[in-house]
């Protein structure tokens, strides 16, 4: 591509570049001292290289926010936001004003003393859990380099730049995520590490002695170090990093606080406001005579300028997208919305499936619906943490998405649990690409930050987790997972789906996809399950998040199950039919998508009998649908290594156990 | 130390090591075979490796299994589990036997799917999970560098040995535990990496690129190769290693499922029988003709003789004890009984609180409380994942634990969450030492996979976590818990404890350290409170799980509260005292105590009439207090950024809110 914005332009008059860093450090400054909270130190040291950055490199048009081809910009190390509300101001985003910084870190303002995405302009994903924006990153990364293999550079040809500090690089994620892009060769993938050398405790040599260049070097990066208040020494490794045909690390060793005469350099520069005395000093220091929130106007042009600077190369790419005979392809997998095609696909596959119902296990049963969507979704990027077989979650014809192979829709994440949900979320971020992704239920622990992030943000991501109770049988209780539905039910935002057999996994997966405004849990089974909904209906019922899988008009006792115990349940029926006591069996795939179902559809599927719930997990979170006198059915403790059907005698969660439940709520 | 016992003493006849090695393919294979489930590949691979380390160099001795000198082995690929127990009957360990063996993964044997703490002799922790074994031998590897250098080499003097897989290398916790264990210089540690290149997927490559020898070495680390298959190669790496002034990893080049002649270097060896002909290939490719479960007189002789070969060590190390002037403090540190002495000075504590209620936030209030416990306890090691100063962890006169001053004790774990949960889990189990680490509650999420774990094994381990709800204020959604509560109240055998003020603080304290069964969870506020118990009381009502805080013979309606809600409900009465309205407010620091409280306490505290629950987060749990008829005020989403009372009104958690939800009640 020869897009005269890409190249890393002529520098600035260095008066007027020294001009443009300082604004951002005293806005960063003023308005942390005027919140009387927040992160000054970060935006203060990382001036010079986000200057450099946003003026001479990023591919932006301040007009035009939301641009598919725009760079990524990712603030790893969220607690610096004051630097990308000054850069959102200063490049002139709508939405971002003076009033927004003077109000930084208020109720109401989108200045959120994090990054929220969908608040402030030039957030592209939600950060301040350290290490999570560079995992994010990688994925828009994967995103990017998997689009432009798919629709051409003419279409997708960018840029991903992230800032990250000590903090992201100590956490655990970090290693997933770096290893993961090095071996995926995301030579387009560019950190910018902020190596100032202090943590909140203090000197990072308190804790810390890894050789970072070292260390991604091993992951398969380019690397460099530079002096981070050297602007040309950041332009040249920011060209060098263009060129590679690796992901680049460049460590700029920065002074935090830079400017702040005594607390600059020191962990007191970090998180606290800096005080009037010391921001006096520092408006000497840096030559800045001006007032606070006043940007003289030679500055704020040559950033209006810079924010400007990308607009040539939008109208070029949106002449080639109007040219492009992909454009409706393109389009659509931006848009992403698949309700109607879902709808329709999943509804004809019931329809086999009521012809012959399988009995398989739920994990089979999703292999089996994702041939489906995967087939009427061009967009799905599946992939597991190391556990393909078990998860089921590649479907045939997906090809494994490689350095060697950007256009495949299959990743091997590698075991890397975490890493692989928040590139996920930064997939679903950076659009274009509909994420799954697939591990064992018990280790959502392993990646829960990363779940809870695409909740807030409210991200379509799927997390196929499989092995969802003791049924795994023999691996015992490390694997078997008995608190994690209830601690998933309980991230707001976050739909949990467990399915009864293979008409409700269908059913679920299109739930899940149809969710645009959130993250989805589909949690399933290791073992077979018979068929619980025999007869086809083209009514998506799961869609109730709870309904009456075996009917009884007037009956003596509900018994509400999930998943793999919905079978136990209807078992209990027939045992306690035996004894003419009528049982309504309830399916309860989602709680959340019951809890909004109208007060009437409620109290109607549930009744005014007792009640029996059953579930191989722990109570808590039923008591929406089981009132103190009711009675349930399930786990209070870890689980076992032993036979899945042994297991479920060991811990009475069988017919038997549910029938006199019942009976003894009925007497 | 000249112990005989731990330099790598003569090789055996080549033909009978290799018997023994072989011992152990053909229980591993052959039980794997029985059970219809495991993981054959990595005890095969590894047989060489764990021969030579076993048989030539671990300080052990079958006959006291728990000598608190003996060198700690970590399986920290855990799924390999038959290599313990294969090891465990070989070396003559009482407590294994054929019996289990034949039995491996059915309900009611020790030889559970993964290796279970308590369960089978040899089994330092409760590996399975990838990566958490490795974090725990960090810790377990502080824990003898801290007890050695205060008590002495002569008492402390021990390896730690770890077995990794490449799935324990992948995961994101390993980063953070080796660049721990590289920044303290931890020599005795020594990591054996099965370097087989299979994972379950397939080959490595299909995810991973990392040159781990280069990534060991950026953190600090002594590094080696070897063919994992010469015993005379490995042999002379640990003999290196165990000279080193660093932690060293010995990469062991393996061919997974050595022996079996098809299956053998695949993926198919990973975690599934190899199938009767395929066993019968391997017998007679490996020259074993013996049935299964049959090892010949000559090669259990040499297994048992290595199971005695630390005898001698530890006699003289029970004669050094028994001369030591130290004796009693070091069997008192093991021993780790502290509730009289805690009881005591907790109770005199709070005689001094009582004197000046103090208005303090409770994480102000548990660093109060910590100044006791740390001056009445010698064996505490603090610490906080570069949160020092917020989690107030750190109390006056602790010194820092370091690589020149192993006997400090405070740790600074680095922005290192999960490492330092699993670090900690690693201390409790090495003994001698009880370890505490704070985190901010949000970042939960980010250890949650090893806080199970210290439930599941029922470890003493203390996790300190503030900034406990939207009162945190300006930070916002990312750092403030609405559902962490919730979420870590749903594992078993944890202890989740959120006190009200700096006499419950002290309180909860006290109850965490006596629970020598269990991990617990100190949730805490970053803002002030006002002091909740202002009269001296001997008793620990916290112990009661919920108590009546504000009593009231009669009530028309009973406040129930946690933490910082505590002073919400108490004024919440005062309103509701102005309309004569007489209510009883409880304060329900920990929900699981309460749950074991007797029925009768249990229906006397919460009475008869209507309840309103009160908890900055999200109402999953409550069903324990509360009825469907009761009120709760709460939260139902994710907070937002602002000033932390601004937060409190938005989201209407207040005492009029609170004391409105009565109203409507009774009305």
């Amino acid at each position: 591509m020869a897009d005269t914005a890409r190249a890393g332009t002529a520098p600035a008059d260095p008066a007027l570049f020294a001009g443009m860093a300082n604004a951002i450090r005293a806005l960063a400054m003023d308005a942390v001292e005027q919140a009387k909270s927040g992160h000054p130190g970060m935006p203060m040291g990382m001036a010079d290289v986000a200057t450099t950055l946003f003026a001479r490199f990023m591919k932006l048009d301040a007009a035009a926010p939301d641009w598919p081809d725009r760079d990524r910009f990712i603030l790893s190390a969220g607690h610096g936001s004051m630097l990308i509300y000054a850069l959102g101001w200063l490049l002139g985003y709508e939405g971002m004003d003076l009033d927004q910084i003077r109000n930084f870190r208020q109720l109401g303002f989108k200045t959120a003393g994090h990054p929220e995405y969908g608040h402030a302009p030039l957030v592209e994903t939600t950060t301040g859990p350290l290490g999570q924006g560079l995992a994010n990153a990688v994925g828009m990364a994967i995103a990017e380099a998997h689009l432009a293999a798919r629709f051409g550079e003419d279409l997708v040809d960018h840029y991903t730049y992230v800032i990250a500090g000590d903090g992201c690089l100590m956490e655990g994620i970090s290693h997933e995520a770096i290893a993961l892009a090095g071996h995926l060769k995301l030579r387009k993938l560019i950190v910018l590490f902020d190596d100032n050398r202090i943590s909140i405790d203090g000197p990072t040599a308190l804790a810390d002695s890894t050789d970072q260049l070292q260390r991604f070097a091993a992951s398969g990066w380019a690397t460099a170090r530079v002096d981070g208040h050297d602007p040309e020494a950041v332009a040249r490794a920011l060209e060098a990093a263009r060129e590679s045909d690796r992901p680049s690390l460049i460590a700029c060793r920065t002074v935090i606080g830079r400017g702040a005469p005594k607390k600059g350099g020191t962990a007191a520069a970090h998180g606290a406001p800096l005080g009037a005395e010391e921001i006096a000093a520092a408006r000497e220091a840096l030559g800045w005579p001006h007032p606070p929130f006043e940007i003289p106007d030679d500055i704020l042009a040559a950033w209006r300028e810079a924010g400007r600077r990308g607009r040539a190369a939008r109208e070029a790419w949106r002449a080639r997208l109007d040219a492009s005979p992909q454009k409706d392809a393109f389009e659509a997998a931006l848009k992403g919305d698949y309700a109607e095609t879902l709808a329709g696909a999943i509804r004809e596959y019931k329809k086999v499936l009521a012809e012959n119902p399988p009995k398989v296990a739920t994990r089979k049963a999703s292999e089996m619906a994702l041939e489906v969507v995967n087939a009427a979704i061009p967009d799905t990027v599946g992939g597991s943490a190391d556990l393909t077989g078990s998860n089921n979650t590649k479907t045939k014809g997906l090809d494994v998405l490689s350095a060697e192979n950007y256009a495949g829709r299959y990743l091997h994440y590698g075991v890397r649990e975490h890493a692989m949900a928040a590139a996920m979320n930064g997939m679903a971020l950076h659009g274009g690409v509909v994420p799954y992704g697939g591990t064992f239920l018990v280790f959502s622990d392993y990646c829960r930050p990363a779940i809870r992030l695409a909740a807030l943000m409210g991200q379509r991501v799927v997390f196929v987790m499989t092995h969802d109770s003791i049924g795994l049988g023999e691996d015992g209780p490390t694997h078997q997972p008995v608190e994690h539905l209830a601690a998933l039910r309980a991230i707001p935002n976050l739909k949990v789906f467990r399915p009864a057999d293979a008409v409700e996994t269908a059913e679920c997966w299109e739930l899940a996809l149809a969710s645009r405004d959130g993250p989805s849990v589909i949690a399933l089974t290791r073992q077979n399950l018979a068929p619980a909904r025999l007869a086809h209906e083209d009514e998506n019922r799961c869609a109730r998040g709870a309904y009456a899988i075996a009917e009884e008009a007037d009956p003596d006792v509900v018994l509400i199950a999930t998943g793999s115990e919905v079978e136990i349940a209807l078992a209990a029926r027939e045992k306690l039919a035996q004894g003419k006591i009528r049982a309504r069996v309830v399916s309860a795939p989602s709680f959340e998508l019951f809890r909004l179902q109208p007060e009437k559809y409620r109290a109607r599927l549930l009744g005014k009998a007792p009640r029996v719930g059953v579930e191989a997990a722990v109570r808590q979170g039923w008591d929406l649908f089981l009132r103190r006198k009711d009675a349930f059915v399930g786990m209070t403790g870890f689980g076992a290594s032993g036979k899945g059907p042994d297991l479920y005698a060991h811990f009475g969660i069988a017919a038997d156990a549910v029938a006199k439940a019942a009976k003894k709520l009925i007497d």
